[in-house]
């Protein structure tokens, strides 16, 4: 890409061929998540993907978004009660409510009057925060609960953050919580802390609003298509809301991947934030050294280094 | 609202009168914006404001996008051109190119062979940032330039932030630079750094790429209308270009406001970011209080404290 700014008068000076000429170029960030070696990825099991299908848009075109569950033992009451509603059928038919710029979009019974499954759980204030060091690595083989050397500088709303088996936290001396950064999904409650079951959700579309962390419970993350929800139009009621009823995106269906036939399950795999090649992906977000760029930061948020996730190729 | 969780029951065994059984909610930020003094808010001259026409979306609705360009002394070679650009009516007919998911709306000549307006400046590296301590306050009177009491706490790409003049800035102890928040705008270049004249745009409509700080100029942000680029169809190309040119979304005109018949000229204000009340806000934005939170954050990022900004109503 340098090359299409000389001139061909500057061009063709060159005595030396150009890769002799120029050093190699410095790999941008993607460059080298793209590069690791498959050791570095971890496999995201079917039972951990939400698969939530709207309906096509306009033009026939299908619209799938699909959500990776945190793992243990982060918001674990509200993701079992999210495998039972999916199990249930139980948003089939309902829809995207709220679209509010810069913040999030929201799916769920609109109608607030649809009866929820029996079983689900009352989860308590005190689960949006875990016991510090408690994560369980669903990794194959477990590489330990290292924090990542490269954890960003600065943050404005925790005493520390880390990458610790494929998510960003943050933490303090006592307890560790998931973050609020694009993609987010989290439950929508009511006032109490207790009111959310994970029957109404929501996906951050915006800057990271990281000051709803260990205010809401974050169940996962949407790892692809999640531009159906936020190129959709904004609604126009207070929070956002959809104020005409027509204006609703409907939902043709949620499920658990594990439950859908095994041609049709989607196999995505993530940049394992424990492995070197992630650290040098985590230091180059934060220390943009590719030809573009004049003057590295020499730091980064945490949400501004996305944990890399790819679609794994059928074989 | 905290009323919506009383049981009919419960509600009913209050002797005294909701108002003097609870005391007062606190404030939102929004609500300690909206109540702050009239003498708080600065009017934007109509001379920094940039207005932006697509064509009417399919329904035949209008799609105005208002930017408010930066004060000086940042930037002002590149608002210089876009000045020029704008009087010479040269985006008319071009269009929106690139919607990137998380990332910018970007607008332009797509076929890059449009001939600029003579006279534009070649801005150099430097200028990306200014002496710090230079801001010039566009208020009336002058409010000086004290750094904001409440400064964010904790930023991952610079030594230190403030506001100033209604502007999120971060500045070291030599130089100091405008920030790539939500909506900001910002002029598009080639590897060089000195290769962008205004002409192709963008705004931020993800997470804050705080990143491109110092690497390329920021110009403005969207200050109404951010909807009309943030929730346009993702590109599909490389770097969320169009691939097909039927999807680029026609420019019908870009003006600056003052050369707009007077009662078609849109006015805004911005809450000043040195008043009292300001203050007051960016604390609350930093530890909410309002009672949907249970843990006030501590802290916040500059990006997550947006100025307030809105329109003036017609007299």
């Amino acid at each position: 890409m340098r090359h299409l700014l000389l001139t061909a008068a500057a061009a063709a000076s060159f005595v030396l061929p150009a890769y002799a000429a120029e050093p190699a170029p410095v790999p941008s960030p993607g460059e080298i998540a793209a590069s690791a070696p498959a050791s570095d990825w971890v496999a995201i099991a079917a039972s951990d993907l939400l698969v939530m299908d709207l309906t096509p848009d306009a033009t026939g075109k299908p619209r799938r978004v699909v959500i990776q569950l945190m793992p243990a033992p982060f918001s674990q009451g509200w993701i079992g009660n999210i495998r039972k509603l999916a199990a249930a059928h139980w948003w089939d038919g309902t829809s995207v409510n709220r679209v509010q710029d810069n913040y999030v979009a929201q799916w769920g019974d609109a109608t607030e009057k649809k009866a929820l499954p029996t079983g689900l759980a009352t989860v308590p204030e005190q689960d949006y925060t875990v016991p510090v060091g408690q994560l369980v690595i669903h990794e194959t083989p477990a590489r330990g609960t290292k924090p990542s050397p490269h954890a960003p500088r600065g943050d404005g709303y925790a005493e520390f953050t880390r990458f610790s088996g494929g998510w960003p936290v943050a933490f303090d001396h006592a307890r560790e919580w998931p973050l609020h950064c694009y993609g987010a999904v989290g439950v929508g409650r009511n006032m109490s802390p207790d009111t959310g079951a994970g029957a109404e959700l929501y996906a951050v579309i915006g800057h990271a609003p990281r000051h709803l962390d260990r205010n809401i419970a974050v169940v996962g993350r949407v790892i692809s298509g999640i531009e159906h929800l936020s190129s959709l139009p904004r609604g126009t009621g207070a929070l956002g809301f959809y104020e005409d009823e027509k204006k609703r995106v409907p939902i043709a269906s949620i499920r658990l991947a594990d439950s859908l036939p095994a041609g049709q399950q989607p196999k995505f795999e993530y940049h394992s934030t424990e492995s070197d090649s992630f650290a040098r992906y985590a230091d180059a977000r934060a220390n943009r050294r590719d030809p573009f760029f004049i003057k590295p930061a020499g730091g980064a948020d945490i949400c501004n280094i996305p944990v890399p996730v790819r679609p794994v190729a059928a074989k």
